[in-house]
């Protein structure tokens, strides 16, 4: 481990405390970084915002996009205090992100009382065997919006 | 299939619609739904935005959960125009959302070159195994957060 990797760990883990401390939410901190220089930074803010996708990674992704006006980062770094839940996992591949750091894990989590294991338990599972139920209806109207976009001219892919 | 909700079916697919007009990002929306009144409105605004969370589930969700003031939307439904990817899935866990309706499968939306089957297949991959690197450093020092949220007095439990 690098001098640096410990540095910006730091600074994820400060960014957790200090967000519990003023009762934000749960003791997650997390920093995007690129080229040594840190580019987003959150905590989970979950209570205070009211916001269930306001977790630390989140958070710091969406800042540092912000920060480089582009939704991809591509050659960016993300340290997070703890192993990110399946949300935030999904958000770091969205954003391309090239490695995640974390301190915590899923377990140590779990023994706080955070426990994110039953999501990674759903998501593979088939659709008719998840605890929350979900269907599939009007697919022939939403394919319609589908259509318009192979069709648009001056759509940007991504 | 009730006609209420294949009346907030359309309303997911008419966001989808006017974002994707707007270039605010691809073609996808959604709506919640609490005592039959729409609460969250999203449409993707990942472009738009440059935020690679900003997808219409996500949106909807952030919405519904400031206009009641509660992190959880355990009385609520959802209504998105196409299946939710692994990140969206997983905000839908964390809210506590009772139902999911979604119009255009996962398959759908790879045929127009939304595809993410690959984070699917990544989520339940040990760590070592993923195509992201991921690794686990000063657990010792990220635990000290941990230690402190489980002394801590005045913390809301979620």
């Amino acid at each position: 481990m690098h001098t640096a990797d410990a540095q910006f760990m730091q600074m994820a883990v400060d960014l957790a405390l200090q967000g519990m401390r003023r009762n934000e939410g749960g003791p997650f901190g997390a920093v995007v970084v690129r080229d040594g220089a840190v580019i987003g930074r959150g905590n989970n803010r979950v209570i205070s915002t009211h916001d269930p996708t306001a977790h630390a990674e989140i958070l710091a992704i969406r800042e540092a996009c912000e920060h480089i006006s582009n939704f991809q980062l591509e050659d960016c770094v993300m340290y997070s205090s703890c192993e990110p839940c399946p949300m935030c996992l999904g958000a770091v591949y969205w954003a391309r992100l090239s490695k995640v750091f974390f301190g915590c894990t899923k377990l140590d989590a779990a023994h706080i009382g955070f426990d994110d294991e039953w999501i990674y338990r759903e998501l593979p599972l088939p659709i008719r065997e998840r605890s929350v139920p979900m269907e599939s209806i009007s697919r022939d109207i939403a394919l319609r919006a589908f259509a318009e976009w192979e069709e648009k001219r001056d759509k940007t892919r991504y």
